[in-house]
């Protein structure tokens, strides 16, 4: 294996989009006039990692070796080039946020500025991009605000070093129960999040076996606050995910009930413990009585008085407590068709709303599933008004290919944000929920479950890298278009030749549409092999007591979730959207078999049946994934063979995959329908 | 875990059929008035074990701790009581086969005699058998030979101990990569193994790993050694599963060809070697290019050079290579309706009859595919003429409940012994075969499976250790018959309670029959999850590339095995076994859907459709576990609590997983066909 950090060993695909390419043209000759010196104002570590990853971008793309003079300073700021041609007026200070940056320029000098010295880090990050991507100096000028103050990613590592839906190696902090010594990934790890605005990493699984329990012990809390010291040179908090029966496990009470005091007490100095080693840890992020995990429901309490206790014992040294909504029954009978796992999250946490401590965030996962390649938007969002909430998403691509198949998630990620709830009125979208902006919430922002691991391009699939990229863009500015994520995303990892950008992004935004064309149909999610979850397996989970079923007979498919006849989660939505699902003709149909059971006679509004679409998708997701490896294989001699030969090589694993999905999908409802494809092509 | 040998903590369960309970009625006054002396004629370890035993049964059965002379002499027997009472006749001596006894009385004396000292054992055995039994002294003369010369066990421990398709707990051998240093369990297992006259053990699984390649090594032959001399004095004789590939992994060689000159030395030197520390090794058994086991398709030769190479090397110690014939393509594409894994050991083999030197013997498992609950017999048997052969049957409860459930095999097992092949006219039955009797053979027999591990019960399903007897009783003579087994294992094991008697083996006679109705129809096999093999999963194995497919669809299921539409499977049987297998309305209905295409509104001989015929069975296996368990609940207080306790957990479990089966599988086959339950039964 190749040691992290040893950057030149790791290959081209290890910088990931800060590889700082040279820019070769006349905007770039602009820069090298400009750049020959910084001044930096304000002294502290997180300003020292902006100048250094200046210093690293301007060396890179222009060449430049810039001096540097530092400035004992209040303000926080690089001043590039002259040093009196641009300064910050007081309506600049007052319309920074705390993390925000501002870019100014003038002919000869650019400023990067911030209220504080992570804002200054976000606008280094910015302006090299800028750079990378060849903007005008003259184009520079910007003032950005993060749009929510929690931007985390989680990670589902375990001590041992295997990570939970992993599909990039190992993990980076761990290994054979210890914690790697070698740190310089994780610094690097580190540049990337902060390079798009991340500022909380949870290190460990969400599921807190026995040995990560331990991670709140003073024997491993010294190793914790090691990597807190790396990541908080980038702005970045730490956070735990801890067992809620840790009172029990470590302490040796015979009770982790919220409301005893014994319990309490024991958390409250657990707390003052662990915030002895690392001042500034974020908090705690809580997986309970969800898949076998512990929490409050083994002692009859409920989610709120469990989610308190704990923030009590963090209060005191401003940590929160990130509670995970996805609770539901996981030993369902298939036979039971009243029971819908889609409304647990909302039954269990609605009737709570406005009983959380405000240093408590609720952590709700998209959809009311998880994760498929397609579902409904979670109607807490919007359900729930008085209430802390951050959007969980899925970077690792555990149901949409495990990174041997492309599938770009911006998309799919955009329209969740932009879905309108109605919960206040027009303009109740996703993305203003959980930035606050509908309703007042002290803690609101985004989490997401990291797709990387200890491969050398970081996420197993090179273009997999524009999933964690895009991520972190959207949780700065959750307005960026897909296409917009793209492109940059491109420019700074590959090129900014025309037709590399119009390729990939012709690959990258299409992908996930493809990816779900092969696999599973208008909504109804699964159908994939139990446990690793990959491959076509049409009855995987149709008689399991997971909850997941689609119910599939000879004359028809689908969950009836209507209110009128079904299981009512259509009734968890707002109107007009309750309305809208509830109503088959009303239905947008790529959820049409969430919502409804359909007859595969049905026509769509495509004028198609059903039976026929879901033939036809999965022929064109195939007929699609040869025209992304045609495209691909266009790159040849363009970009890097290492990448060119990486990402084909997953092309093909991709092709030989969607080509079973669509044989085992396509002749699974044949077979049960009896139905021939209407072009007479081969079904099994 | 219990300690093995610690009998009396291992309870009730452990000691199997040889408990040697106290018999109490006029029978027993009169063996007590014989059985005060024995006189032992021929001293050896194996003599020593049937006089050890006696002392035993003698003591538990009737409480008599005879006297025991010692007489220097040719002959081998025990003579109980009055020392003229009985003798041995040149007749007797003349119809003796070399493994043999003769039990002989008269009013005052009992004579156990044999050619060998393995006769007198299986003699004393058969003796104490009749003796807790009760038959009378003066019914007690007979003289048996057993049926063929190899009488195995094939173990699939590994040496990290754990048991491929085990269900009874972990191996009695291995433990944590070593060798269990306590060998009373062993001791234990090789009184249980030579009481129902098992004489060959292979003791490794033939999934042959790195560590277990090395057991033919200088570093771990001592502890085989060890192993071997407690099988010894019970006339067993250890074998050893061998990695083919060994050359390589242990010779350090470039090539396992077996036409390659270095590899012939190779073994040759390796088994000179080994048979400095077994003097009496059997041989090797070897799974060679099936399954992804190495073999010497590898290098482009067939089996018979692949095995005439090992056989050549353990020629001169006496040893004998069995060859497994289960060699089939697991790579199969599912959509190959043309490829049947049914013909591939038939396909493999047949060219290769006469080919193998005579002390190579193949090991054909009793069906063409992988002991399924029903399978037709391997067409194999009666076409292989001029080989040596043995049967495979599996005691391990892989595709028949897993110990969990009731599932007496004998009578599957005698169905299979039973079968006309008509290879040499009438009386070809596979009995005779693999007995010798209908082609000159060397060496022929039996193998099967071990169901057994490191439980405290043996077998896990204290009903289970049935099949362990029965299978060899029936090695020893395949005519008798299911009652008369089951019948005689509740007697040693239980009770003479002829209530008792009646109770078990009413649900023992039943129980293969029971389990077939509510898992797999009509012979079509698997419908399970996979990998484990347990639980229902109709299309678990569908899109598999591992050749076992049933083609349901929503009007017909099963393969087409005939000559004139099929794969020809049927073709490969002897006539009329072959006519009869092609037209359907002569196959036996329990294999139509294994040789069959058949529609679901087909009607069976019974008149009911076929689709009817799956619902009925399913309904009614569940009904006949219902009885099993009220039946069993009849023995409360009968039997030991132990014993009965750990059988009715078992049940309860075999009810709650039969009615899974029975819904799954019905809820499957209504949904696809949509034709209803004509009683209206629920059907989900």
């Amino acid at each position: 294996m190749i040691k992290p950090g040893d950057a030149q060993k790791q290959g081209r695909a290890y910088d990931c989009w800060l590889a700082y390419r040279p820019l070769e043209n006349a905007v770039a000759d602009q820069y090298r006039t400009i750049c020959k010196k910084v001044a930096v104002a304000g002294q502290s570590a997180i300003m020292e990692s902006a100048v250094d990853e200046l210093k690293r971008g301007l060396k890179g793309i222009l060449g430049v070796e810039p001096e540097v003079l530092y400035a004992k300073s209040d303000t926080r700021a690089l001043f590039i080039g002259s040093e009196s041609g641009v300064e910050l007026t007081a309506d600049d200070m007052h319309a920074l946020g705390d993390e925000g940056f501002i870019l100014k320029t003038c002919k000869d000098a650019i400023l990067i500025a911030g209220k504080t010295d992570r804002g200054v880090l976000y606008g280094t990050f910015a302006f090299l991009r800028c750079l990378q991507v060849g903007i005008k100096p003259e184009d520079l000028s910007r003032m950005e605000n993060p749009a929510a103050g929690i931007r985390m990613i989680n990670h589902w590592d375990n001590l041992d070093g295997s990570i939970e839906r992993g599909y990039a190696g190992n993990s980076i902090f761990f290994r054979d129960n210890q914690f790697i010594a070698d740190k310089s990934r994780v610094r690097d790890y580190a540049r990337l999040l902060s390079s798009v605005g991340i500022n909380g990493i949870s290190i460990n699984n969400v599921n807190v076996h026995a040995r990560e329990t331990r991670l709140i012990t003073r024997e491993l809390l010294p190793e914790v606050a090691e990597l807190a010291g790396i990541f908080r040179n980038y702005g970045i908090s730490v956070y735990l995910s801890v067992n809620y029966s840790s009172p029990i496990e470590l302490g040796g009470l015979s009770t982790a009930d919220p409301l005893d005091k014994a319990v309490q007490d024991w958390w409250c100095k657990k707390a003052a413990e662990i915030y002895e080693y690392i001042p500034d840890l974020g908090g705690f992020l809580v997986k309970a009585d969800s898949e076998f995990r512990p929490g409050p429901f083994t002692y009859g309490r409920t989610h709120d008085q469990g989610a308190n206790m704990l923030a009590k014992a963090l209060e005191p040294f401003g940590g929160i407590v990130i509670w995970r909504c996805f609770v539901y029954n996981c030993r369902q009978d298939w036979r039971d068709t009243k029971t819908d796992r889609a409304n647990a999250a909302y039954d269990h946490f609605m009737p709570l709303d406005g009983k959380f401590m405000d240093n408590v965030v609720l952590q709700i996962k998209n959809g009311p599933m998880d994760f498929q390649v397609r579902e409904p938007v979670s109607p807490l969002f919007g359900g729930l008004t008085k209430t802390n909430q951050i959007l969980e998403l899925q970077i690792t691509q555990e149901y949409t290919g495990q990174q041997k198949h492309v599938c770009f998630l911006i998309p799919q990620w955009k329209e969740v944000l932009d879905f309108e709830t109605w919960s206040n009125g027009p303009g109740s979208t996703v993305k203003k929920l959980v930035c606050g902006k509908v309703y007042p919430q002290k803690h609101c922002g985004f989490a997401a479950v990291s797709n990387i691991g200890d491969n050398a391009n970081w996420t197993g699939h090179v273009l997999a890298q524009a999933n964690l990229y895009g991520y972190g863009r959207l949780t700065w500015n959750p307005d960026l278009s897909s296409e917009a994520i793209a492109e940059e995303w491109i420019r700074l990892t590959f090129s900014n030749d025309p037709e590399i950008i119009g390729t990939i992004s012709d690959i990258l935004l299409k992908s996930w549409l493809t990816y779900e064309k092969y696999t599973s149909p208008l909504g109804i999610g699964w159908m994939i092999n139990p446990n690793h979850h990959y491959g076509p397996n049409v009855d995987g989970y149709e008689y399991s007591p997971w909850g997941t079923y689609h119910r599939a007979d000879w004359r028809a498919i689908g969950v009836d979730r209507t209110v009128a006849r079904g299981t009512g989660f259509a009734g968890r939505y707002h109107k007009p959207n309750a309305d809208m699902y509830e109503d088959m003709d009303k239905c947008p149909e790529e959820l049409l078999l969430f919502f409804h059971r359909v007859a595969y006679r049905h026509r769509l509004k495509s004028g198609k049946t059903l039976i026929q679409h879901i033939y036809d998708t999965h022929f064109e997701g195939v007929e699609e994934v040869e025209q992304f490896r045609e495209k691909w294989l266009s790159l040849e001699g363009k970009i890097d063979r290492e990448r060119f030969e990486s990402v084909l090589e997953r092309l093909d694993i991709q092709l030989k995959d969607a080509r079973e999905w669509r044989d085992v999908v396509n002749s699974y409802f044949y077979r049960k329908s009896g139905i021939p494809d209407e072009k007479g092509r081969t079904i099994y």
